[in-house]
């Protein structure tokens, strides 16, 4: 029985094994149902980096907008965690749909630690691979969105060339400082709406000693300081090593109380670093993210920088 | 120290004193800004029906989409309870900001048993002062909005009459049966997007043995279910005594999977009463809803009844 105090979050960490060229990457939809087209074009793009592609048994499956029922969604996954000729295992897109799958997995996934990657949506199931498997995930584009839209240089560098063991550790510029401080610790989090879903759920999310990582899209101000406001008075950010904040997109308001200004307000006294203005998320350069390696979060410089190989 | 577990919902009911005409009523702005133009025409369609109407000393404070500052809206609030000679408070608006009240709130309220209307954003005060205080509160038209806008006939008969004490009993038709069976409980609930604010929080609220009443507006189908499905992983839907959906205006999507394919699909097994189509909420008409007395939810018949007055 997995508890909510979130204590599986101090599991080992299991990395997964580094992509080899020319190995099997498998894809999955977990959430959102998916244009035939538009996967096609991601695809594509994953075999010009020297990948081979398998798309999952259900994964034109649709329910409206859920790609197929729960049960199949979960199969897939599971079914690919299992095979050991998959290297990774892709997401296809977000949308809706992950956290009717956790019902239908378990940790025995934790046996099969392997490249997970995906974002939006797939929030959930990257926390709990990580929070209930131990496993390390990773935070990044997907299939049918940026992939097959086509990566800029640095978000396609950077994910391939981590996934792969040949970029190990990296720095990049942030933004805004709205904390300083320096900390390292391992990074969790992801899209924000899909993190206050898991409050007061058996899967909450554990944030405490993590530097929290938190970006969203198509979420007016006055929602975004909802969802935060709800994170903070649920103690969520009481015992966060760190806050880094991703791509807002498509989160303005008509007003001057912008997402700047309520991080202003509801983390102005944080007594840990709060930085703003990471390129990941849902804007045009979504830097992949590791959850679960460790990373440094530098309010003082305004960088985030990783320290260690998210893969063996 | 008001704990998680909810069993303040179990005070004592305290029923307000009825409103009699002539009364003064206060209105207050605890969540979003106000355009005075707005509020003007509502505050004239008050004092048509023979009240006078007063209003709080912050209410045009602005910040931002906020009415000012949390205190200053908490201020207001308190205030009018207090005052003797302010026979019912009224909000002005929804939008968003009343969950920040909270932490300026206390039980003391509970001395001060006095009729308080709203709905929206504001559903987070009205099962808040329920839960907490044990006061009869009510899911009804608001100053700025609908009442600005102009009631429809049973709206306005049902608001006025109930409040005054002339209505004590109202049966009202509902639309389609989920699940059958009658029940007769308490009502409360309000704005699907709030109440799940409030999960993981100490405001957490307990629908135990209650008729729980939900609608939202401006919702795509996938949040409605993304929402629904955290009530019902917080077990939140486990032990209702039913639900009855009311307005989920502007919550259309693209595809075939809507509102009610998600309650058949969520709620379709309940072991209670579930009903769709009460005309409550953000759609043209808004029928008054007490939350704290005792309402019977007929799935067999399809109707919703008030079996006692929710004023003394």
């Amino acid at each position: 029985m997995i508890g909510k105090n979130g204590k599986q979050s101090h599991l080992a960490v299991h990395k997964p094994q580094h992509l080899e060229r020319g190995a099997r990457i498998g894809v999955v939809a977990p959430a959102g149902n998916v244009e035939p087209e538009r996967l096609q074009a991601g695809v594509e793009a994953m075999r010009a980096e020297g990948f081979e592609v398998e798309l999952a048994a259900n994964l034109f499956a649709s329910n409206g907008y859920l790609a197929g029922n729960p049960k199949q969604r979960a199969d897939d996954l599971v079914a690919f965690f299992r095979r050991a000729d998959i290297g990774a295992i892709f997401c296809a897109r977000g949308g809706f749909g992950s956290v009717q799958l956790l019902p239908y997995l378990s940790s025995e996934l934790r046996e099969y630690p392997k490249i997970f990657v995906g974002y939006s949506d797939i929030t959930v199931l990257l926390n709990w691979l990580r929070q209930f498997c131990g496993m390390v995930t990773f935070h990044a584009p997907m299939v049918a969105m940026d992939i097959a839209r086509g990566l800029n240089p640095r978000s396609k560098a950077y994910l391939w060339q981590v996934l792969t063991g040949e970029l190990r550790e990296w720095k990049v510029a942030l933004g805004e400082i709205i904390r300083p401080g320096r900390v390292e610790a391992e990074m969790i989090g992801g899209c924000l709406s899909l993190l206050v879903t898991t409050l007061g759920t058996p899967y909450e999310i554990d944030m405490q000693g993590k530097i929290l990582f938190l970006e969203d899209v198509g979420e007016k101000p006055y929602r975004v300081e909802r969802m935060l406001t709800q994170l903070k008075m649920a103690g969520k950010l009481d015992h966060v090593a760190g806050v880094l904040f991703g791509d807002f997109t498509n989160c303005e308001g008509d007003g001057p109380r912008d997402i700047r200004q309520i991080v202003v307000d509801l983390l102005g006294d944080a007594t840990y670093p709060v930085v703003m203005g990471m390129n990941a998320g849902h804007g045009r350069e979504n830097l992949a993210l590791p959850f679960g390696a460790r990373t440094a979060l530098d309010g003082n410089a305004s960088t985030l920088e990783l320290l260690e190989s998210p893969v063996a």
